[in-house]
């Protein structure tokens, strides 16, 4: 199957990796990053092409833009990972919309599409014939799409409670273990590198909330938006709160929660016993489905980092693959 | 799709009822029990066959056997839900053995077969062009399978490790919370309805063993047989240990362990922090999935049940529907 990516951040250089190191039959023919790109049918030699970005800052031809490479690469599967914006989606719902067009499957790490334009680009991936799949977005490495597809399939989904935004459950955690103050356990997650210089997507629990948006229209196909979400961050916790929680034998975390039954749609920092599954430590993140056979299922693993998005990632672009060959 | 059942037992009738209950585009065309049998190829009155049985403990007319069902019913996949025989896997394998020949699919909950005939089973199947499918054999409604199959599509997996035996786990969960002796936690194990009158298969660890030689050849295909598990039971377990662990912030679980670099495959209490994802609480299962991109995925949900182990059945059934179907 032959791919074209667009965005070299860490989760394209991960990607790109990854199909380089392994035997997955997969063939890169396009690549573009912010300033610059790169395409070849016959197959882009990507350990040369990650050497010049990491050199020089590109991956190509400043002439070729992303656009060239969606409108012009010969590809099956588009990779679109580039940043998310939050506020528009673009440049990558047009990105997305343009590789539909040309009936090619998409697979994408970036919230904002999903979350904004759902309903638009999944109505037109089915007409089209193509799938538009986002492992990627909520959860990291987890296979939460893939679960809710088939090994959860047949079931009804009453409910979902997440702890879907790394850097809030690190803080909390580190507060929980050492006494910290919010301010201190923000600054060591910025030293360790798991928060951002302005952490307002995380600590507010919006990155938490795109991520319950995107989950509630894939499991539920309500859409729903952002600003349904009942939204309350987790910097303004104290450490007495987190000790009185604590002392009865519970924790706090940030949790993301979906009853459709109940009209709720909320992301909150909620006092949880230490015994529940979704109780877990540092950078990871978990997700209970609560449904009507299964009961309930929890999944954990790590909600970030180059090599597992690109895990996500690539389960899609094989199961597009795998679906589509076997049929053919 | 045409689906004939064997075994109506827990696991049979709670898929039976569920089939019955949900809109699934599912048609019983056979049913049998140990001791009769019924047919009908425009679809089996599922209500009426399961208050039958109820009532008088059989599902229709005693001369029609499970084999003759196998045999002369028109069905595309039979739900093979017999009682799980550990030694010999019969009959259940010759139940199977038979469908796989008339290139019917077959979804099973059965560990025998799929623990003792993994390679004859599943390269017959292949050759007829069907599925073997037995997501239920394996931490109940928790989707392994899948998650292995499809989520975590082009990872390698380095490891597994899991809390795979629910009763051992209540005995252990309530030996910890309580200072009860093994002795007394297996009282009230029983008393639950947890544990059997015989306790044997769960507390040597042999039922977890058996499901750790799946997972190792649906994994590795490595051939890895029962005799092979390194295998310790939990029946000799003081309070003291268990005490001494807590009192280090950890405490014991049985766990079901492979790693094939290290020609590891064993079953034995372990230490264990608190904070794991796999410590998990009474007679929930976990398993953790180290690979090499995601690296640790973890698992948790219920080990067992009727309607719990319905949804994995029900999982593979959809799932051979889908995929077949999608084809045709």
């Amino acid at each position: 199957m032959k791919v074209a990516l667009i965005g070299l951040g860490s989760v394209g250089r991960g990607v790109l990796e990854m199909i380089a190191k392994k035997d997955l039959g997969l063939t890169v023919t396009g690549i573009a990053d912010s300033k610059s790109g790169c395409m070849d049918a016959s197959g882009i030699d990507i350990v040369q092409v990650l050497a010049e970005k990491r050199k020089n800052g590109i991956c190509g031809d400043r002439t070729i833009s992303a656009q060239d490479i969606i409108k012009n690469a010969d590809y099956d599967a588009l990779i679109e990972v580039t940043p998310t914006n939050a506020l528009s989606g673009e440049p990558a719902i047009g990105y997305i919309r343009a590789a539909i067009a040309r009936k090619k499957h998409v697979v994408t790490s970036n919230k904002g599409p999903v979350a904004l334009a759902y309903k638009e680009l999944s109505t037109m991936a089915a007409k089209k014939g193509v799938m538009l799949r986002y492992e990627a977005t909520v959860g990291g490495a987890i296979p939460i799409m893939h679960t809710l597809e088939h090994g959860l399939c047949g079931n009804q989904i009453l409910a979902v409670y997440g702890v879907l935004n790394g850097t809030c459950n690190y803080i909390l955690t580190r507060m929980a273990a050492e006494g910290l103050t919010y301010e201190q356990a923000l600054m060591e997650a910025r030293e360790m590198g798991y928060a951002e210089a302005d952490p307002t997507y995380d600590v507010k629990g919006i990155d938490a909330a795109i991520k319950l948006v995107i989950l509630a229209n894939t499991i539920w196909g309500n859409g729903v938006k952002l600003g349904d979400v009942d939204l309350t961050g987790i910097d303004l916790l104290t450490p007495d709160a987190l000790r009185l929680a604590e002392d009865e034998g519970c924790t706090i975390r940030l949790i993301a929660e979906a009853i459709p039954e109940k009209h709720l749609l909320r992301v909150s920092p909620k006092i949880i016993d230490k015994n529940h599954p979704l109780v877990v430590e540092g950078t990871l993140n978990a997700l209970t489905l609560e449904t009507d056979m299964a009961k309930e299922i929890t999944l954990i693993g790590k909600g970030a980092g180059s090599v597992e998005t690109a895990s996500a990632i690539i389960g899609d672009l094989l199961y597009i693959r795998d679906r589509y060959g076997k049929c053919a």
